[in-house]
């Protein structure tokens, strides 16, 4: 069994990882770390992890052959390259590997990259775009979860060169995307029963988003993108407006759809993708609609599976040379 | 004290304005119409009114000043000729008297008008935007619920005569604004946690959005609406994704806003608009931001007060001389 | 007009009177204090008050006739003294006067009672069972949410001296009843879809209800109190298990409830109590339904208006000699 | 490869068998049915299945080894005989078979039995009670969703028989425990932001949890049981109210609990029962507090998996002689 290691597995990616992974055939938990909970069980911490995670948390994860990173921004870029150094390959689920270039790193998140070395061999780990990739990299950096559900929803369009660089794109997400750590807009009482927009215009998903637009099509796209908190746990819908560049039936745009991801495993066109039918799964749906030269195109994924640690096990798998779909092979609950 | 009568008193809109106008210091409720609780106490049907409405419903309205005409689309203008011609003043909450265009109306509403001659008088019961001719009419149509907070969204970007025609709306509504009766898409296992986009490009409130702002600008807008539902009961959050025509900072952007709702009692302007700050009250906020030539203008509201009936009563103030926030001047929940 | 201060005005239940008092025709809110946001404005901290309340906040509460309280278990009773020593009637939302015996005080709160003097004169205030007393009070100790819920639905029953000493209270609370101030508990990834027993056995509620029940009974009762958050924002189901002390048949154990609120404003006998029914108004309803000598009474309430703020007017109301329902007197939702 | 069929594939236990049985690595689902989708493909009814269950619905079972019966209580009872005479096992998740007791079945069902021979030698399918009789079973009745999270929760004090016969059960359900057809109770707009007691009394899980109770207690137990409806989708928390018969410590009641389910791989002693540490998977969690000698057990389950399809499934691992986690080996979702 491949020896795996959890850094920082205290919070909900760090548990979410643990969750898929304790099932997995071909790995096993080697340790999980975690700062404030050292010396704890980690079924005390997590209880739904007891009779599958027999650990207690570290400070140190150890002899691993494969670390996630589930450390926030900032702290990821402290840990990586000591573990790089020591040969063990790398999932930074943190926003710290993602950007090749170095100045919209430090614009959008308002702090120096402290490791420049590793960042230039890291690889953007959206398996269905970039799968070949993932498969020799040693350092993966793992999409944010806005930013996979709207990748996935753009780029058939981006891809076929049909769509106008400016898009905007309306993102509502369950409150988990925004961690365990309380805070006032997540207080039940504050969001329960509203829907919140925030961070109009400076979330750091958007030029995530762009980054990844911009390596499959020669356009530069101009992302506007407004998340919106929703009174759910889990899941994202990403609404993309697109306006295309050449005339093109519906049906037509959703042959795009359909063709770009024919074969794949997680993620699927669906005429109204649906949140239900992907959460606690790594399935992502994609559909588009389009009137005249404008187009809306869906995207709906779990955020903390597909948005997060699902697919940093399937990046995992590829790497490892595993099937892609190992430990993930379930479908959404549906209901 | 002024009579009044709601035709079509079992939904929610209808005991909406019961549970409004029973307060409201100039006028009494004289008559509640159901078809299916005819001789049913009104206050056995919605509980909550027990103790401020001591009636029955009754097949006929009787004699009344003014009615409220609840029901659904294409009941109401059989149900307006004969009140107008009695001389009862109506304020009309379904989409039948809102189209000046017949074949618009025909068109997505999908069946004739068979009430032209009233249709031509109606006028759409925005006070915000149309108080003076709401004041002399007799006939009101009142706005449907994401119309008015799209409309009041957009209204001031379009009469400064700045905004690009094609609009994309990206509206967030509750619950109960899909009506008293229950369906699959708001059954709660269905819709509970979940967010669900529908109509897509095919919503009936996509033609009144843009026939109140070609009313005042002097451009042809193109809407595209996308509903979506989400998880709350009362409150709609509009989205609207508005390309600029010319360059503008955000404070200019927003001091248009501010002008345009100045001294209005029910539109605020708000750096971040909240369903829970009008939840419950006739209140609605606007806000805008913009980067460069792209502007995201919101609207907030409860649906079922300043989207429906609490509009409606507005509208009666008007057309009756009562002082216009008469029975609705409350503030919101907020929490 | 009178003049009315709200000192400790940044919490719900704070922001809540005043979102009542606003629109009492007898009084004006003339100061809110608030440690925290002295000198903004209440209409930035709580937006839903813009045009209602033009203060801001400041440290003092300066020359009013009465005072709310609204401040934390411990500090009333700092604030008290003071206040009613320069003639100012206090009304107490924390449980700080709640408790005539001392020790009951110290035991559940964890400290020492520092005013033992206004005490012994504070009345206990749910007007539906104690109003004469509320009528010639100087200091009025409003009762907890969960407490009012739960003595109403059990009252009829320990009045009529049929109900058995041991009471099982399972208590459904909406999430404001937390409070401002986020915790894990409240994190909505944490409670937003699943309910959470707390504080088994040793909520301070427990004490209170077994007080106000004591006070109209010759019986010891012996409660046995499980609060549960549910993921709503605004609302408490108190469903009381009790057994009878004699056969009666469920029609008779109905008339005893209907008799006990005969002639209340604000408190009904409901077949089906229900949450929405009462929500966003000082209304509470109460419901029994026995089999053999088992019974379960239910209340609910809106737990920031009946069980907190709302009442609070009630009894100022009362205090200041307005009619009972000045300000409060509107229906619940419904929807 | 085992041949499983599923009757009734439409609802929501339906398609939750198929969920769960389609990545079981023993058994293949060969035919779902369905009156109403007969020749649609089951993955167009549940888009959750795709790429999972690629089958068409079909109006009969065929030739499988054994059948779920997910049909409507009075529906089961006809197909069963069928089945059993084609020598086909049978899991029924309806009420049909849980009653050895016809009269009892026939007061609170209000229909006749129709199949007196089967049911006699059903055998009532809650694994961590009659694991044994289940192994030799070919007709097994489903334990309730309400029943199985009560039953657990209150067996272990009923096993050392030291409960008190009268127990008062409030058990908090979310809405996929209603099925997929819409109702006013379960329209969202109505118990979205609420929590609904219904059935007081009169609920058919009653004396189900009477005499699942009864066969391991010499006692004759004597159960009040509440369900209340709250807005989540999946989850049960069942809270027992039980008074024991002789004194004890809380931590000996705890003891109790631990020594019952020790080894069990489904079911945890937890000190505080959590439904998201289960929900979207077979595990339950009990949990016991006491006072004195009232005593409140706590059980949670996700009604759809350990509260039908999960528990169905694992009763027919028992049956088929797999081990009896196959298929359900994992923790819940925590968040």
């Amino acid at each position: 069994m491949t020896r795996i290691g959890i850094i920082g597995g205290t919070g909900y990616t760090g548990g979410e990882l643990a969750r898929i992974l304790c099932t997995h055939p071909g790995v096993e938990i080697a340790s999980m770390t975690s700062r404030q909970n050292t010396g704890r069980k980690v079924s005390d911490v997590h209880p739904y992890l007891k009779g599958y995670v027999d650990l207690e948390f570290t400070e140190s994860v150890g002899d691993v052959d494969l670390a996630f990173v589930a450390t926030p921004h900032g702290v990821a870029m402290k840990e990586v390259p000591g573990l790089m150094d020591s040969g063990i390959k790398c999932i930074d689920l943190s926003g710290d590997y993602r950007f090749r270039d170095i100045p919209t790193y430090e614009l959008w998140y308002g702090h120096r990259h402290s490791d420049p070395e590793h960042l230039s061999k890291a690889v953007y780990g959206l398996p269905e775009l970039f799968r070949d990739r993932i498969k020799g990299a040693d350092l993966v950096a793992n999409p944010g979860c806005y930013a996979t559900a709207s990748i996935l929803a753009c780029a058939p369009l981006m891809k076929a060169g049909i769509a106008e660089p400016d898009i905007d794109i309306d993102a509502k997400s369950g409150t988990s995307g925004a961690g365990m750590v309380p805070s006032e807009r997540t207080h039940h009482a504050h969001c329960g029963e509203t829907v919140i927009p925030y961070s109009v215009g400076t979330h750091r998903h958007t030029p995530e988003i762009e980054m990844a637009l911009r390596m499959f099509s020669g356009e530069e796209p101009e992302v506007l993108f407004i998340p919106t908190l929703v009174p759910i746990v889990r899941g994202i819908l990403s609404t993309c407006y697109i306006r295309l560049n050449r005339d093109l039936r519906e049906d037509e745009v959703q042959d795009i759809y359909r063709k770009q991801y024919e074969g794949e495993r997680f993620v699927h066109y669906a005429d109204e993708p649906s949140i239900r039918d992907v959460v606690a799964s790594n399935h992502a749906q994609v559909g588009v609609r389009s009137i005249g030269r404008r187009a809306v195109a869906f995207g709906t994924i779990d955020n903390l599976v597909k948005g997060a640690s699902g697919q940093a096990v399937q990046c995992m798998n590829l790497m490892l040379g595993f099937d892609e779909a190992a430990g993930l092979d379930m479908p959404g609950l549906g209901v």
